[in-house]
């Protein structure tokens, strides 16, 4: 880099109102896509999420992993059916699920975080009935629907300045597991823990006005105009369960949704440090 | 049941010094075999495990998987080559044992633990650098070596009066993960928390003087008479890292070690908390 | 004893959801009778209170003292006049009584608890103004009657994980002590401290629907019951305190009341981890 | 009282140096004699380690009472025998000590300095092994003597600012208890406290350097110079106990020992917190 | 001295009732005038703040330092001009004001009460917004009035048993600071912390009744005739800001107010712990 | 600023390894020159001390003013003799010094860093005997040499996460003050602090190897050649006492020192946060 000296450092004070601001503050982070799936983006997210420690917040990773669950599935010779785009899941499929989900790829986010230290710790939404479930409908297994978030656990391990790294896996009162959605489920968690911001990392630019246009991008917008987003069916299939879940903890007491472009590197720095932010800010 | 009340009141009396003796002791438990498969014994043995931690013991859970790890390789047409008895692991083998022991194993274990409160954390022995590792033969893949135990976050999480729960993964200093035999990680795990006992739960009824005599089980030994038995030849395959990390802890401070019959219910409330103890004793 | 060992492990785990239900929970234990007397019956009570505590309870010891100080006034050469079955205690009298009650009867507990650990500690009535009390009727000279109960220094002992051994003098603001019913000074305490259960050791099995009829015995009943009960006059003239004191702590917060024979060794621990438990309980 | 303001105020200021240098600093004060007798002067006592507490210090009032004793068993018709000035103990004799120590006496120094707040304890020296003895003869019975002083209950007191009030019974490891000399006993408290002084309250004005002239009062004098006297056999009968209690105080560490006239209203104060000091001061 | 040891007990125990009394209360001294110029009262002052914090109590200093400003301006050949009683003041003057109160006067302050170790801490009302002033008047520059005072600054120091002393220098929510009036600061400050006592050292008496006649000192009064006494402008011009600043304690949770003479050495003392008082003492 | 995001963010992660090496790490920082007395500067350099508190580091200014007590010196009209380089310091002219340092100088720093909070806290040497000093020549009247540094002022400053700002008068056990040279007070306290980095803000780039060329910057050197350097007598008068104190610093356990050039706006930041550092670095 060839920077001056003197552009390093208003970049530096540039952060410090920011660091001051959002010292303490709860960060819920739903990590997916690219972000995920690219060893060099997801190096750089484990930078980020350990630089918001550093400098004194509290981030939250929640994470999901559909197109890896499939991938095994596949290769077990598991065939499963979808009805109104949700996997039907039997009990072998959500010992995958979980397999996937606790073994696989919690497992990475955690290592890549504790490159840096012994900073990480994973968690299931069963433990400690973090995530509380009910069975969405009979027909498609042991699907679940958030009714309720326990953030004791969370709080133990933010209190000791642990980086929470959560699987979305819910539970019901008799301990039958569900496998749950991670958008929603972050957005659930967010409100819970009465986090100053909820982020979901994408694979595009943040909110398009225009689904056509990518140069229509909504640099901020509010709770209220999300809704009526929502009810216009205008949204992209897998922005509706982020929508909503953004709408839902803004509701809740969340401060700020933020719905990002994860294949940009450093995304999340460049989001919380710098003055003129990035992707698209919901606010209540 | 139709036991007197006077018997109930003498069995509860009867505990009454272990339960002041070994108050705030540190007991890890290697966990395997039919209790482990059996349902009805894990329900069995995670009701002792609470029981223990709830008259104020500090229980620790070492587990490994190999059955179940060999069982999903099978599935997914992955054929691993043996080598002196251990698995060469590649990559993709890797995967799949933490997928198994951390995702399916481990969680199982948790669980069952939890339908009683919150109390058990799953942690892999590659967080924190818990259990450092070093490769065994470049043939074998990624097989390692314990080299040393980091018990950090053992103690962080006893401090709580958490029940840990060891998957026993290994890694090296530059973040290698490493397959590692659980009986060996058990005793060097009870060595580095200055553990009060390290019991084995296997499929036998304990230490056999011969090994084609069922009624030659040895009561209590020495580490001493240990190192004989194993320098002789005489014991079987499973048993001989069990006896070796028996000698290994017991030669690191460990006040017992114990070689018990997970096949019997409740036994390891037996061995702790009636007078004549079972299975076999091995003192230092 | 000659009981199965899955006799034994069934009795431990079916005390487990008892120690588990029972952490931390305040006990308060009137201790009388022949389970204070007869010295068998009096180690197996402080064994019985210290397996109380060693499981995370919080017991309390309250302790009377009538016939012991009716002989020491014997062998004295004082005479002491009763009126309605109160003995009228001049200043020398009272002497007495505290000699007896603090200097013999409530060390010998201390005592005896105190062969286990330094785990008892002794409080009278007076200290702390923990038994407030007014003089009943001029005529009867320092006997009084509990008004309030401060319980301060007990909380502070508790937080300590000590047994508080309490003898049951009373006091007025202006310093005067009195001679106060114990049974009656269980039950205020017991409501003052938020207690989980209330525990009287009688000389009898229990409560009996028909004062002649020994297997009358009433295994649960009702505030309320005893309500009537107390009303009707069919109570034995010991049971009056004792039944109108349960009333009170239930009234006020006590969740359980039990009327235990004490001549029955260990029938504390019967009466709390086991399922039948024994003798009579009271619920609000 | 018709003392200027200005000498109200130096007297005050007189006192603040003591306050500061006695910060935090460990007294043990052997009470006993008129003192103890006179209700006039117990009050006057009462306020004065009350007031060496309310500014900072560490008060540790230990008592005997002999007399107390003799006219108990005098009153039950009890003759005991004495031996080279000791009183033959049986158990019924034990009894009595311990009723009268632990029920009168103590509870009356606890509840006259308890009249200006919860701030004393009592404790009698069998109370987690704080005084622990041996027999002294088997001929004299219960008589010990001290071996070893265990303070960690001292400590806990202390640590909470409450004033412990010792009753001196000394106990062997079998949980037997003894009779104890209370001057011995104090001088065996204060070494194992650390303390800063150690106190006895007479019945004389200090140490005479002539036992008939009460003019040859010794107002400073050292460790060795005791020893000397000690072994001179010029002492009065009662003076040994406690010159030989301040020598061993001495040389175990304790700063200053006193011996003061108990007979002189607040003499406590005015050894402590006046520039003259009073009585006899011994150094190392 | 040649007081009797009898008188100097009776003054110590005669304090004791104040020491418990006083135990942690907050007191506010604003100290000037006499008490401050002369070195030796100084000192003497400097004594009885550390006495009183040495018995427990938690003494706040309060000064001002007019003359010695009008002095170093002099000095500086600086002319300021003079409107209805108060300095016009400019930046410069500011400067000066600044310096002399904290550079001089605190740090002579300090220094004596630090003479007995390390218990005193100087701070300025504009630190940690302590003293919230807004401009009184634009012709009169930077001089402003007391609108709030958050007192966390000195809840801390309290809480680590430190003396503040505050220069009584205001700050807007700009950071422009003001110079203040100290007896208006004084009071503000003993409200905000819930003082028990107000404290003004003068160089009168204390309040008289008639302001022509010496004699004339009123011992006690209450907030209400003072403001009588306001109303009737009868008062010195001294003594209103000191009224007013009373009044408005006393009027929001203070307990007492007194108006002492600073020339009387340990005039503070001499209030506070004896039975007669000094001065004159205003109650709500 | 047109900062491209990327460049951005890589500033932020090349921060992180600085952030994280230096949490919790002491830093201690000679203010002087140039950027003490530029308004602008003062604002940078108040900005650099807190963004190092908010990521955890644990700053300590430390300041001189001889200019400014020049100045004031002469505005009063006093005239002050130099021998060898120092001012004769007579009684009021150190009253002069300490309302310059105290009143004037480190209130300034101290208002500029609490723009952001409250943080800074102002400290005199001589309070609690923090800079220990002894008179260096009688004829030089209140000069002092610095002979040892009590931290424990500093360590409950530091504690508290607030940052001290050091006037540097000294004292002697008689608590007579003494002008102590700033250079030099700033190596005893950070050797006294076991600081990390000790760091001189001066009017020049750092080092030079040859003092007539602005060119020859020495960016790293070490105390042995800094020895030879001092030795040779080639540096320049201001550096001498910097260079002796680093070498100080560096003898007794400070980790690195550093002479940067003040009048470069954010040097602070630039030394500590990025990978080229700046201005000389001095190792042990």
């Amino acid at each position: 880099m060839t920077l001056a000296p003197q552009d390093k450092a208003e970049i530096l004070v540039e952060a410090l109102p920011y660091i001051r601001r959002f010292w303490g503050a709860r960060v819920v982070v739903k990590y997916g896509g690219n972000a995920m799936t690219d060893p060099d983006l997801a190096a750089r997210f484990a930078e980020d999420v350990v630089l918001m420690r550093s400098v004194g917040m509290r981030p939250v990773v929640v994470h999901g992993g559909g197109p890896q669950i499939g991938e095994l599935l596949g290769r077990l010779g598991k065939t499963t059916e979808f009805r109104d785009g949700l996997r039907v899941t039997d009990a072998e499929t959500l010992e995958v699920v979980r397999m996937v989900l606790v073994g696989k790829i919690r497992s990475a986010i955690v290592s890549a975080i504790n490159v840096h230290g012994s900073l990480a710790v994973g968690v299931s939404g069963d433990d400690a009935r973090l995530i509380m479930a009910t069975q969405r409908d009979p027909e498609l297994g042991f699907v679940g629907d958030v009714i309720g978030v326990n953030p004791s656990i969370l709080e133990r391990l933010l209190a000791e300045e642990l980086i929470p790294v959560v699987s979305t896996i819910g539970s019901d009162p008799a301990g039958q597991a569900y496998n749950i959605n991670a958008d929603t489920a972050a957005g659930a968690i967010a409100a819970a823990l009465d986090a100053e911001k909820l982020v979901y990392l994408t694979n595009v630019e943040g909110l398009l006005a225009d689904l056509d246009d990518p140069t229509s991008l909504v640099r901020t917008t509010t709770a209220t105009e999300l809704e009526h987003l929502l009810a216009s069916g205008r949204l992209s299939e897998g922005m509706v369960p982020k929508v909503a879940s953004c709408i839902h903890a803004l509701r809740n007491g969340v401060r700020q949704a933020h719905l990002l472009d994860g294949r940009i590197p450093h995304v999340l720095l460049l989001e919380i440090f710098t003055r003129e932010g990035i992707g698209t800010m919901v606010t209540p």
